[in-house]
Formats: structure tokens, sequence, C-alpha cells
């Protein structure tokens, strides 16, 4: 699975797809990020940290990412934040649509409206409030929308999952976010239908989290026990704690 | 909080900036730096891994900074082992005097004698050893100078304060010397009073090494146990540990 | 020691020669990178994210090590999965032989061989199946080749070193592999029959590794146990516990 992601999260994105038993690279040279992607069997987009020659790259694994007919999630990081995120970020589903977005409310809310500003890359608004944005976007690019928060909805075209697992240490960790979109690449790899696919990597991001709380002082060891758990995860416990609606 | 820093330190930073309840931004563009600075309560600038474009960038929010007149804190890694670095630390210095500057002795006796040298990033004096030169910084550019070390230093142009708490085991830990820079920023963020807040937040830091060697058993699992005790502290557990002079 | 790395391990990798009690560093710029070798009693070069200007900086810094005559340790990341890293990877090994080359086995296959392809940063041949490649590699360009796996070879161009240390875990951690190339850089540093350097570089990760496993349930824990226990290694843990051939 290629992944052209951000400094900060490397690290965990890597190891929560090798906890998952998946097979993450990481490249970013224009030079290389054909072949790459040439190789994998999804496409990973997250633009944290974003700088003008990663953009080129970026535009140019989409468009092998087409070319194969492999699935595409981008990750709008920041969206709404600046001109220069919020214009990346439309350049990047104009220029080939993603089979996923997936982001926080205030991101997809700055990814419907070009004029919609936000504080950061932390969202200011609620998933319930981002619902009308990501239906507009599933219409107009086909493609799945998947909102982290709390609860977590995943939309597209017709209809909406809500997600409600979960646990409140997960936003005082940094990168869920972005691992949470590398696991979805991770599943649509492997997964034709996407809203399943979408719906089921932000399942297992949320059953992790429940799990990591076990012997979880604080954000340190939490980090720790959540790939842990994402390694030890079995059929039975998402059997056990799935809360998804419709289902 | 904008931080322009280290690749080799990022992750931890935003945990430690997210366990204090702090939110932490990381972008390093020249497109777009100016605008997150200006959503920003204090810019924190490392040059810990170093390059051109990451320099021109950084002199973008230094000015963005003190247009909106929020804090500065810089912490000049490596400066005076090699030119580039001296140079730029600097330059960075008289381009916009930062509030605070955050370093090892070494580091504050390279910044101010720029004929000085060291051997790397790691500090080759004890912090009483740079503190003429912490004192001839903060008359001649008015800032504060925190030094890092066994016993911290931090010196404004009338006194001094020295932090006696801390833990063997964080020079063990890669980073810990860039956290403390970004808590002086996030202190600094919501305490108009620049020595206080370079202060408390060395007091933090030392106090939260001081509770991180419950259940440690060497420098991995201590960096664990540092970032949940940076969110468990309580008023109390400052008050009951903090070893400052004066106070 | 000086490294130039990758984003996704410099971290881990810094932590581990600190916890090891080596002096890392890690800087990149064309500007800065032959003052930093300058300072180093070794080089480390990790291709694992190319791209253009970092070439150019570990072309330079190869050539700092050449005239110090410090050892160079080159681990060729993801050669053979694109020509810009085989190419890259052969022109680093031209420019100035490596003392020592540390990479799996598909990496060491595509670096004798430029035809040979690979399926991304993970090998997909055991090491036994490189011992021809490295055989020929040792040859040519009078280095020792590392090869790690489930049993690690150590090759130079008179015999082959087995070591049988190690986890089934250690896969399922990113930047294992990137870290025992930087831990070769450090016995390196201070041993100068590199096929000794390399050995004891492999035999420490493995016993690490082993170690490591004590209260572990899964690659969350594993990482953070491994940096406490190369900290907390003793000549006795490797007296007890080596599984080294010859020997």
């Amino acid at each position: 699975m290629h992944n052209i992601t951000n400094f900060v999260v490397m690290n965990l994105t890597a190891n929560a797809l090798l906890a998952l038993g998946a097979s993450p690279v990481m490249a970013h040279a224009e030079e290389e990020v054909e072949e790459m992607v040439g190789l994998a069997r999804a496409l990973v987009i997250n633009i944290g940290t974003l700088s003008r020659p990663w953009v080129h790259s970026m535009i140019e694994a989409e468009r092998a990412a087409w070319d194969r007919r492999i699935p595409i999630v981008l990750d709008p990081v920041g969206a709404g934040a600046t001109r220069f995120r919020t214009e990346t970020a439309h350049r990047l589903m104009n220029e080939v649509p993603p089979t996923i977005v997936r982001g926080n409310a205030s991101e997809i809310r700055a990814l419907c409206n070009a004029d919609h500003v936000t504080k950061g890359v932390d969202s200011v608004h609620g998933p319930e409030e981002a619902l009308e944005a990501a239906r507009a976007l599933a219409e107009r690019y086909r493609c799945v929308v998947s909102i982290s928060g709390a609860t977590d909805l995943i939309v597209d075209g017709e209809g909406v999952i809500r997600i409600r697992n979960g646990h409140p240490m997960m936003p005082r960790v940094t990168g869920l976010g972005c691992t949470a979109t590398a696991l979805t690449g991770a599943f649509a790899a492997v997964n034709p239908a996407p809203l399943r696919a979408a719906a089921h990597a932000m399942a297992v991001m949320g059953i992790a989290g429940e799990l990591a709380t076990v012997e979880c002082h604080g954000p340190g060891t939490f980090q720790v026990r959540f790939l842990d758990a994402l390694y030890l995860l079995r059929e039975s416990d998402i059997q056990d704690r799935l809360r998804m609606e419709p289902e």
C-alpha cells in the first residue's frame, strides 16, 4: 500500500499498518512515485505537511493510481485553515476524484465550500454539522466521504452509516486521524465496495481504541496499547463491540 | 500554536502539546506559513533538521508573528556545530528578536559568540558555564534565555531563576529538549510574562520527568510515561515537587 | 555519529542510538553535511525516503567520510523497487564504496544485479537466497555485507557469519531494519574490524529483541521494551544468549 503522508505521523501510521498485517511503503519523490504506485493495491494521500514538490508527486501518484484502477483515499488535513491547503485539496479532488475522502467535520465543510475557514488542523464542528457537505461532495465527485468524530459518519450518494465506537482519549494522540485514513486505504485495497471499506476501517479504529484503554494511564500508554490492540484484534472483538447503524 | 520544528521530534512534540491540552499545528511551506501563524497564539521555531527552503519559511513565520504581536520561541539546535546552523540562528535572532531562546549550554554560548564551536547537538558544557553568555544575549536582544540541564537556568536582563527538577533518564530520550521548547511556546501563548512562562515550562518538564519514572525500565517506557505524566499532571504535583530558586 | 536517514524511522533510530549510549546527529542540508560528518566517527546513509536534494547531500557526506577515513554504512532501502532507488543505491556504492552494506535479502540481490526487481521495501527472499549476491558485492566493493532476516548473514570476501538471535515480532515494528543499520554504524565507529562490527550490531539487535518480549502484548509494547532492552543490555545477556556461527 502506497502512502504519501505527513512527517508528524509517518511512524505511527506505518506501525498501525504493519500491526494490521498490511505492507506500507512511503516514498514521495517525483522520480519514483509512479513506479511505487505501480506496486501498490491502494494509494493514500495526506496533505498534513504540505510543500510544492510534494503536491506534484501527489498528482503524479493519483494519475498512476487512476491508470491502474486502484482505490485512492484522500485526507485533506487542515483544509480551510490556509488557502494553500484548501486549493491543494480541491486540486487533488478535481485532478482525479478519490474513491474515499476521510477527514474531520471542519475539513469536509471546507472541501465542499471553498469560502469556509477553520482554525487549524483540529475540528471545530461535530460530524453531524458536516453531513450536508459530505452528501454534496459524495454526489459531486461520486465518492465516499468518511467523517471522524465521537460518532463517525460514512456517507455516499445514497445513505449514511454511523459508527459509535471509539474512546475520548483518541483525540489526545497525534496522528490517529491520519491513521484512520491509512487503515481506510488498507481496507479499500481488499474490499471493492468503498462504503463498506471505509466503515470497516472506522469500526476497527474505534474498537482498537476501546481495547487500548486496558492498563492505560494517559495518551502515552494509550498509543502503545492501540498498536497492540490492532495486532491482537479478533473477529469476535468486532462482533461483540461493533456499534454501527444501520447494520 | 504553530511549530516549525525538526523531523526527528515532530511526533513526540505534537503528542506532548496534546497531552498538555494545547493545539499544535506543524506546517512549513512558504505558501501558507504566514496564514498558519495568523491562526496561532505562539510561534515555535526549531532548527534541528535545517534546509534552505525551511529557513525562508522560518523568517516569514517570524515576521507574521511580529505583525500579530504573538510570542516567538527559538530553539537554536546545534548552533556552533556547523557554520550553516550558527549563521541561521543568528539570522533568526536578528531578523525578529525572539521572546524566548531555549537551548542547551553549548548552543547558548555559540549564539553569544559566533566563534564558539561545539561537537554536535548534545551539550558539552553545564548550564552555569553559559550564564554569562545568556545574560549578554538577554540584554542584547531584550529576550529571555532558558538553558536546560541538570539544573535549568532561566535568565532575563535582571535576574536568574534556577529549577532543579528533572531526572537523569531525560537526556536518553531524543527530542525532550525540543519538547521543552514546544512547551515553552505553549506557556508563552497564555502567559504575558516570558520569564515566568519559560520557568513554568521547564518546571513542568522536570516534574513530569520525575513522575515518569514510575514503572519505568529504560528510555522506552520513560518516554511513554512522560506523555502520561504531562496529561495527568495536577496543580498539587507542582506544589509538592517544585524546586525553583528564587521562589 | 552522523545519520542521513528516512523520515519514518528518524525518531526510533535516534532513540535506539541514545539508549545504547551513542550520540546521534541527523542533518541533511548540502550546506552543512560536510562539516557535520567532520564531527562524527561514522556515517550512516539510509535511502528510505529519497529525493534529489538528499542524494546530493548523501554523496557530499560520503566524500567527507572518505576524506576523514571514517566508516560508511549504507542501507539501500527499497533497492529493486524503483529505478530511482536502484540507481541511487548503485551511485552511492560506486561514488565511495561503503565499509558495510546492511539490507534485506531482496535489496542485496537488487544491488548485485541491476535487473532484479522487488515488490516494495519488505523482502520477498530469505537471507540464504542472497548469499551469492552478497559474496559478489563483498568482492567487487571490498566491503562487508550484512543481510537481516530470521537468520542474519554477515559476509565478507572470505567467510560468512550467521546469527540466529531475534524474535518474530521484529518485522511487525517499522524501522527495526533501519535501526539495525544505525547500530551497525555505532559499532563500526568503535571497532576497526567491519565484519565483527556488523556481526555485533546484529547480535545486539537480536538479543534486545528477545529481551523485549517480557510483558509484550503486541508491536506497540514490543517497540517500547526494545528501547529499554538496548539500554539495559549487559555483557552477560550477550554471553548467555548469543547464537552466532562460527564462533
